[in-house]
């Protein structure tokens, strides 16, 4: 067993905001009681690994929160995970015993909650996070997304919207969550599924995932609530803000109905934290709800999306546009900055 | 028929913002088709007929949307109303045809929906508005308050936030909005329901609604969403903010839980009408709500409510502090900007 010992192994560090990562040798402490350390077999590039690169605060940083892997070595009173194991990190926990985990309707626990900051639950110092163990079947190339964002986006139209059959959707940024978002409605029977992006690589891309009609808000000469709202008779029964704008949120709750429209806001936004929005879109009936993974508790929902994805029930291969070897790390943070991926799935060496 | 001419009758006429309304001889002129002209019986005073009458633009104006009376006479293709039926004056329609009208998730008419700026639907000229029929066994100086107070705090707890059996309920502001929302709460079986106001008479009286619980936010050395949180383990199941103030929306989003927190805003604010909100609060999985007339349908569920009313299921006459003749009408809005009354009625001349 190597959990008693340090080991060295690659990681990508990020020692500046916006700086190229430099793959430096590391070491990784050895479990601590209740914790398993990890091989990362591949990790995809999320947009909030990149805003964090772009604008946080707290470096030197090794991202990649969206990944899979195989357990090394567990730490003492581990007794779910052993060696071998197939994992995907996750970045809130479950520890089935709060009364959120015990509620059906919540998926933030309260001993586990959002891990922040990088640090370990027991001492708050650093090593690494919660694992759940999945189907060993299952390609850790591709369910490494089901870490983050191809399962915040289908919990979002299933858990948080609740989407309905025959209901009319609008989605304001076709990156991966937004797109899992379509797909997520799609399955649900959505009849319309309204894209928008000013990226018209994006727009034409979309349809594969459920998207009905794409707007470039960008060819757009009225403000694209306006539009929306022409489209769709006075507003969507749901509209999703997978941008990470709290501008746009505002923006989204105008492009959804009076009565019984719901806007649901998933991105983490870098700039304007604060949600601005006239009381008089409430007044009228409108439901706001954020949206952490999808609503989904990590533990008891993730496994489940891992085995439809085996049954093909749900699609992840169409989200990943590139596939990089670990030393191409950087070329996934240009890919991002410049709107040309979905996800770029980076292969750790063997 | 009185129908085809104009009558004269007495109006508290408001001339000018803050200044005592005046009793005038007014003119009103016949209901014109689909238009009904009714003898107000009584009329309560509404928080936001004293702030309209604080600070807003429209002058002069004759106040009183929370009414009941007798029909008086009918326009011309008027079937469900005749002379001498009892009926409520709501601020909203219900054409009982659009898509709004025929869901059961909308009370916002797309034909008829919220009066705006006291003109009719027909022809954008001033007379009144549309009337809801009800029994007439029901006393006109009590039901007149589910025009709109009682009725909007009722319907919020119970159609908007849909309270569950056991929860933990907190509300700002104890005027009759907000222990309308108390007693919907007690009806649906709440554990605790919170009550927060700076008026220490308000706090006293609270109890008789339902509110188990009272803090004066004065009285208190932490913010009150901070005391909240420590009272009820995380925050509450629902919170409501029932003064018409944004910056209390806020508050009301950090009062309630993670997860499957809902905070309903009710109020009307006269100050600052955008809500600011950081949107972390969302991520947690918090939801925010708007009510108006607490989604019920004014014509399909008003009536419901008086039946209720006259069965002893609901209360009315514990919101009525004080009735007043028509000529004291500038007493009421002494009362309800000294804090003095939950609502005030006022009786028309016989």
């Amino acid at each position: 067993m190597s959990s008693s010992r340090v080991i060295s192994c690659k990681a990508a560090v990020a020692w500046k905001a916006g700086d190229a990562l430099v793959i430096e040798e590391v070491q990784v402490s050895p479990p601590q009681p209740l914790e398993i350390r990890l091989k990362v077999v591949c990790t995809a590039l999320c947009r909030s690994d990149f805003s964090a690169w772009e604008s946080q605060a707290i470096f030197p940083r090794i991202f990649g929160h969206e990944a899979s892997g195989i357990v090394e070595s567990v730490g003492e009173g581990v007794t779910e995970f052993k060696e071998g194991d197939h994992v995907l990190t996750v970045f809130i926990g479950e520890c089935m015993k709060c009364r959120h985990c015990k509620s059906g309707k919540s998926n933030v626990c309260q001993v586990l909650g959002l891990e922040r900051r990088g640090v370990m639950h027991s001492d708050q110092q650093t090593r690494f996070s919660i694992k759940v163990k999945v189907s060993s079947i299952a390609p850790l190339e591709k369910i490494c997304l089901l870490s983050c964002g191809v399962a915040g986006g289908l919990g979002a139209a299933w858990n948080v919207a609740d989407i309905s059959e025959g209901s009319t959707v609008v989605i304001f940024g076709l990156g991966t969550v937004g797109l899992a978002v379509a797909h997520g409605a799609k399955l649900r029977g959505a009849s319309r599924i309204i894209g928008i992006d000013t990226n018209p690589e994006k727009c034409e891309k979309a349809k594969a995932f459920g998207v009905t009609e794409v707007v470039n808000s960008n060819d757009c000469n009225e403000p694209i609530q306006q539009v929306i709202r022409q489209m769709t008779d006075g507003g969507a029964d749901y509209s999703f803000e997978c941008i990470g704008d709290t501008e746009m949120i505002t923006t989204a709750l105008q492009s959804c109905c009076d009565g019984w429209g719901v806007t649901v806001t998933l991105g983490v936004p870098k700039v304007k934290p604060e949600i601005a929005a006239h009381f008089a879109l409430f007044l009228s009936g409108k439901t706001l709800k954020g949206s952490m993974l999808g609503g989904l508790k990590p533990k008891s929902d993730l496994p489940s999306l891992v085995n439809m994805y085996i049954n093909k029930e749900i699609m992840i291969d169409e989200f990943i546009t590139h596939n990089l070897r670990f030393e191409e790390i950087n070329k996934a943070f240009d890919l991002m900055r410049e709107g040309k991926c979905l996800r770029c799935v980076i292969h750790m060496p063997k």
